[in-house]
């Protein structure tokens, strides 16, 4: 049998969580949360699934869950989005990811992202037959180097994906990041940019999330791609969101019609509902803020260093005080030694650079974090 | 914007259902169920997601319902599973379409589809840089010409894809459909076979589901399609499976793992519960040949002709005696002028050949089916 994906194996979130399954081990590798979900949440799902609203959703998304999210985007962004033609809502952000691609990207083309990259982007660009260029983000601050990017433009380069905040380093662009893609636009103008901020509210000390949906150079060129799931504790409902120009939309959902045709009606009657009150969201960014300073508290006199974050909810620490070993591992040994599993950041760089630093997630109860942060601080 | 699916519109389900909606018509058109889920599956729902079952499943789908499905294949097929290594849980019927299709064809395959064929594999196909070979169904039993299905494999033949209990036409295939099948494998070894069985519980007039996990020559290369959605009344929840040998598996994974990586957790935890028990699924042949039979009989007298239906919930109506209308133009037809929403066959076929054929789905309480009889009575 021959393999489209010769080189890939099982995604790192899933052999992780699996050995942390496997040695009982706190798990802080795959990014979900450990607390419950709202159960206003809950018993709204509850209720649909009563009321009958079991059966296929309209392919694009229902129609009410499209109009607050319209709402939602605007009033955040400032974006008119028209629901009818420019949301689209999907099994999930990788479901997203993977229909933008595969819709945008045709054979040939080249496709710009940053490493350390979430791990969706290569396998889905390849198998359009299109080319990952894998730029490598400046450390320590994990920060693009625009002039790097303006060197790797070309005829067939066909989109560029960003990511902010960035899983995993915790990086947020900046104004002046987004002024410096618009120009590169501007000059381009077959270039499409797909911006995955999966963690728009969880964003910390004062900076501003800054969606493409800002930037009105972009409107007609970007994809926007959003998660229920990290928003309201629920990763395992798999419901995330397109917002995009119409005719980009149209493309889209070409795709999604036929990779997975719609979504969950009842969790998408209840999204609709329960975010038309902001509260439900904008607590976030003090929630995780609170979480992440708890985390790199307990870590003081720990031998591990912390990478500043400013938003998602991963923490990176680099352990070159500690050992030599490979980030592989160095995760594995912990897990099975220490029963702590996180994730060896070289699996998000194309060419598997080792920096030595593994991901913790700290979307967990305060017991769990504290008790992660303790068996830290003996290593 | 160079489109990837040029000559692709809106699926025909999302545009005759939405046609349905604005007429306020009765929508016979897409295939669901308009009666209720078991009040026992949503409260396994709904007490999963109370005890906090609500972030990513295993990105394979969740071992408890993996290890009742190989019971259950076991059980019905003869098929030993390994739930481990064989059973891989999608976001619907759909879903494992289009993960099978991407993982396994390879640009410049050839692949053999059947028309009337779902409308989903064609684009599938073409999105993988394959070319789809589109043979047609003998009329007026829709059965496959094996003569025809020899004479067009040759060295690109990658792929042939089977339906059965058969959407749209409600033909089943016969052992002897399956026998020349498993000989046209056998000489043929790089040949695989695709299964697409999401109506293996609805089938009528005493025959058997013939899957392909029935068949040991075609065990290390055919891959089985399933759909919960179909077999417990809840097309709006997406979960289906895939049964196939571990190396396939392996293969097909690898593109889940990038496209939704995993599934709906609540419902999965609910459903590996249900699926217990056997009379929550052995019902149904009765169920819906009542349906059937409630509809055909309604519907004598009047000017459409059935053609004979043995499993799947829709009954094609001929309306040859009526109009000289095209299938899509009758279609819109009856759903605005006369307030019944149907599928037009030509949908279904590659060269858009139109049989003058119409597809109504009666899943549908007893009260709707008379109702939609009445309707067509009439004209
Ligand atoms: C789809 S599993 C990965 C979850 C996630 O976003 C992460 O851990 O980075
Ligand atoms: C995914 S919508 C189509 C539902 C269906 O299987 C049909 O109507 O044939």
């Amino acid at each position: 049998l021959q393999s489209k994906l010769p080189d890939v194996g099982t995604t790192i979130f899933a052999v992780m969580s699996k050995m942390a399954h496997e040695h009982a081990a706190i798990n802080l590798s795959q990014g979900f949360p450990d607390f419950q979900v709202s159960p206003e949440l809950i018993s709204l799902i509850n209720e649909y699934m009563k009321k009958g609203m079991n059966q296929y959703a309209p392919m694009p998304g229902l129609p009410a869950l499209r109009e607050q999210i319209a709402n939602m985007v605007k009033g955040r962004y400032g974006y008119n989005a028209d629901p009818e033609t420019e949301i689209t809502i999907t099994s999930g952000a990788t479901e997203a990811l993977y229909n933008t691609i595969t819709a945008l990207v045709h054979p040939g083309d080249e496709v710009i992202i940053f490493d350390p990259a979430y791990d969706s982007y290569d396998p889905a660009i390849r198998l359009s037959g299109g080319r990952p260029v894998h730029l490598t983000l400046r450390q320590p601050d994990f920060s693009i180097d625009w002039q790097e990017v303006k060197e790797n433009i070309n005829d067939k380069t066909r989109m560029i994906i960003i990511n902010t905040p960035h899983n995993p380093s915790g990086a947020v662009l900046t104004d002046m990041d987004m002024q410096q893609l618009e120009k590169i636009a501007v000059e381009h103008p077959k270039l499409l940019v797909l911006s995955d901020e999966v963690y728009e509210h969880i964003i910390f000390d004062g900076f501003q999330h800054l969606s493409v949906l800002r930037y009105p150079e972009l409107y007609d060129r970007c994809i926007a791609v959003f998660s229920f799931g990290k928003t309201f504790h629920a990763t395992g409902w798999k419901v995330g969101y397109i917002v995009a120009s119409d005719n980009i939309t149209t493309e889209i959902r070409k795709v999604h019609q036929f990779v997975t045709f719609s979504v969950n009606t009842p969790v998408q009657c209840a999204l609709a509902d329960y975010l038309k009150d902001e509260k439900n969201y904008l607590y976030l960014p003090d929630f995780f803020q609170r979480k992440r300073d708890l985390f790199i508290g307990k870590l003081k006199g720990s031998r591990f260093e912390p990478v500043p974050c400013h938003g998602t909810y991963f923490q990176l620490l680099s352990y070159k005080n500690i050992s030599d070993k490979s980030d592989m591992e160095m995760a594995a040994m912990l897990t099975q030694e220490h029963g702590i599993a996180s994730i060896p950041i070289s699996a998000f760089y194309g060419n598997k650079q080792d920096d030595q630093i593994l991901r913790f997630c700290f979307a967990k109860d305060e017991k769990t974090i504290e008790k992660a942060a303790e068996i830290l601080c003996k290593i």
